[in-house]
């Protein structure tokens, strides 16, 4: 009804797109109605009716509920709804032949202490965490030995039921499978081998995307937190499917599982291909991914880095980010053709690029202490400074009183004296001209969300305002050391690349890629 | 077979195990023995086996497909069975009645068709993203209907037997939703409540545990990387619980999605419960565990900060942490008792504790930058030094080439000067000594795994030795800002916090929580 209102052509355009995102779609849409159409063919004409009889309308119950999207996934339920259905028709056999022995009193009596029984067991044991993924084969299991227990009852000769039930059940199952296989295949393993190769794409562009964003973001036009945190970043398309990478374990997972069931196929052409190898580098690549995720967090934090800070070293941080994406997406490529390369000059650059950066910051790192003014200079380290500093500072600020009692009194004293810390920070020009006219931009940002402090609110004693809470107060030098993690973590990013390369190596080891010819990379 | 190997006793126990772990499953497990018992007596005893006939045996299908843990989850899919076989009738019937029409040899093929185009478009329209939720309705359409317009055609009557389907199959939804709502029901909503509840708790105890251990490692007992790459800490339970919180979104909104369905219950008392707003409290405490991930990271890192650098700030980041962790406790306990409290004091000591740390921090950043005998002395800063430092190391180290052919040379005149660079940042002994003994320690561990090195690697020229890949090296200082990252995610963290105190007063105001007596937490 309300959707009409929108126009059909939009409608149909989004379909459209739909469809023509993954024609996949389409294929397993026409292949279901083929299949089912195939079954409906076995009651529409006279003579298969005849021979079958009424139950087959159990092959079309078995064709709608056992096809799935993959070729993989197909036989898994197939095999889950054959072995559920022989296990129940055996057990119902059994019984129905042990009641009909105890005559006809204890009969029904015995029938039904059965169903129950059966019912406790398979729901139990389908909560059973190794035995989650058979959960189809469970409930196959408990419908079929009631159907086949009761109707046996009434109708008589339970083993007749069985074996009817069972062809039936077995022509669906066979017509589901052949459509499923001989008209375009979707092979669970090409879909992983895609998903896998996508997501290198995406977790390079993600990197990418991120640092761009964080080197160009001079803070000007920044949403509120209050907005982000919903983890909706509708600017950052990338993110989104790096996100998607990392919720991606179960996906990848269940392709594997499906895959296994897959008889080899075109580019995977041996037995015993090592599916499994595949979400191993799948994890590898998600613990990078967490790099990149880190990242943006730094990106989204509610403490960031003055945008001068930032440029400072933005050829090092840009010239690490493009080599360590140069690699993810080389490696990905390499997966898609199913190629064996050297990486080494490629590693090379990364690691060269990652130890440029890990100079520079080196060098530079007086700019990441901003408050440097407050401490003796850095050339004097042999006297002892560590334990001393830690008492003087003791005096003023350690010491927490444990007592929520005390709270009041020390957090007043605390804010004193912070101000008067942050004063002598600020006072003093520590940089250029141009960093400070960025700086008091920044302070504007920074400032504006430490509006309702502490003291402010411990005013309103009493009074019932939970709308307003108190915010933290940052200090410019954390600020500047938001850059020092957002470096940090570019780093372990590139040292965590060796590791992927290594898992690649293995999967293309495994797997039997073929290995590029090597002058290729040498020359 | 192979499990009959362990002994039966240690069998029997793990399954006792998983029983006390959660009852409810022994419940539940019970329920659907019942529900299953309670269908087969209609067929076992004579009299209402004489009303409905054999469609009864629809019955037992749908207790057995439709019976789901949560009484909102069966709702959900009795809504899903209901529906999808109401339309499926309703399609079936006037289908069925236009092929009559058509003359006996029009009719099979009319119906052909139909069939074929009802499992196109159903199989289409269950792939659409906002439609997977009601994937079985769409497999409850295409069987029924397939079922009723098939038997139709053969028996005859398809009003009939539609009618008879849908009485059996409302009986057997009837009693699934009987049984889970009167007998010992298990509330989705309670579930998501204590899964909210954990969530909280369990964050607050990875927080603990990865910072107690940050400050406990000395580096010398470190398990290698690749072991640990594959996530798996079997030293850190709390760890594994963060995991799953993480991951838990999907968890928490079914549910929800399921809870939305249940009537008012117990402690949920009124109409229209904020069901959603869980969900949301979710998603703020998901993102705080990002920066616990995030530390966990730094934790397990590739480069490490040294011991004695890291119990330099022992005190403050221990107060942080046990302030944040009482903090997220002090709030899962509110919303578990249902209560709302005045937070004010404890948000203040965590502030206070986090201004600490960030005030620390500040104070001993040259700590942080081990190799500041290179740099000139921050108290020159009017000079504009950025452009000239850049340009002196543009002559040696800038400028990568990006053809590989001038890698060789590029990489082998880089790994000299960085050589130098190295040796002149190692030689001076910028801290104590006690900090150089434990740096020895600690080098010799960096350094283990950049055994094999660039140059080393490209002499084997040609060589196919993909097994040894060149590892990234990592530079004092860059391991020394891994702290300045630490303190900086959990400063985040706190920061972080103010927001999910937030949503938890959204959620407590939405849902009506009790407001806690003031003298409480004022006294």
């Amino acid at each position: 009804g309300s959707e009409e209102r929108f126009s059909c052509k939009a409608w149909l355009k989004s379909v459209w797109e739909f469809c023509k995102e993954d024609t996949n779609r389409v294929t397993f849409s026409l292949k279901v109605g083929l299949a089912v159409l195939l079954v409906s063919l076995l009651i529409l004409f006279r003579a298969p009716y005849e021979v079958f009889g009424t139950n087959i309308i159990w092959s079309i119950l078995t064709v709608a509920i056992m096809f799935e999207y993959t070729v993989g996934a197909t036989f898994n339920r197939g095999f889950n709804r054959a072995l559920g259905s022989l296990l129940a028709g055996i057990l119902a056999i059994c019984v129905a032949q042990l009641a009909l022995c105890t005559g006809r009193v204890a009969e029904p009596i015995i029938i039904g202490i059965s169903i129950f029984f059966i019912g406790t067991i398979t729901s139990f044991m389908k909560l059973w965490p190794s035995m989650v993924q058979y959960e189809y084969g469970f409930r196959v299991i408990l419908f079929t030995y009631c159907l086949i227990i009761v109707t046996g009852y009434r109708v008589g000769n339970p083993m007749r039921t069985a074996m009817d039930r069972l062809y039936s059940i077995a022509i669906g199952g066979v017509v589901a499978v052949l459509v499923n296989v001989l008209v375009f295949p979707i092979w669970a393993g090409e879909q992983l081998h895609k998903e896998l190769v996508n997501n290198f794409n995406s977790v390079a562009d993600s990197l990418e995307e991120c640092v761009g964003k964080y080197l160009k973001d001079d803070g000007s036009e920044h949403p509120e937190f209050s907005k982000t945190v919903t983890d909706e970043f509708p600017d950052e398309p990338a993110y989104k499917r790096c996100k998607t990478t990392l919720n991606s374990s179960a996906k990848l997972e269940n392709l594997a599982n499906s895959a296994k069931w897959e008889p080899p196929h075109g580019r995977f052409g041996h037995f015993f291909y090592p599916w499994s190898e595949y979400v191993k580098v799948g994890a590898v690549l998600r613990y990078c991914a967490y790099e990149v995720m880190a990242l943006h967090g730094v990106l989204h934090s509610e403490i960031q880095a003055p945008y001068n800070l930032r440029i400072t070293f933005q050829s090092e941080i840009e010239d690490a980010t493009n080599q360590g994406a140069e690699l993810l997406r080389s490696l990905g490529k390499d997966i898609c053709n199913m190629k064996r390369s050297h990486k080494t000059s490629l590693i090379k650059r990364v690691h060269c690029s990652a130890e440029r950066l890990q100079r520079a910051v080196a060098m530079h790192s007086y700019l990441l202490t901003s408050c440097s003014d407050l401490i003796p200079p850095p050339d004097t380290p042999s006297k002892p400074l560590l334990p001393k500093l830690t008492h003087t500072l003791s005096s003023t600020v350690y010491d927490v009183p444990s007592e929520p009692l005390a709270s009041e009194f020390y957090s007043n004293s605390l804010a004193k004296s912070s101000n008067q810390l942050l004063q002598t920070q600020n006072t003093p020009p520590v940089q250029t001209e141009s960093y400070h006219e960025l700086m008091r931009k920044q302070s504007r940002r920074l400032h504006s969300w430490p509006s309702r402090e502490v003291d402010a609110f411990q005013e309103e004693d009493g009074a019932l305002n939970v709308d307003f809470l108190p915010r933290m107060r940052t200090f410019e030098s954390t600020a500047a050391l938001s850059l020092a993690n957002f470096t940090s973590l570019l780093i372990e990013f590139v040292a965590r690349l060796d590791h992927l390369v290594e898992a690649v190596d293995e999967l293309s080891k495994l797997a039997k890629f073929k290995h590029e010819e090597l002058h290729k990379e040498q020359v």
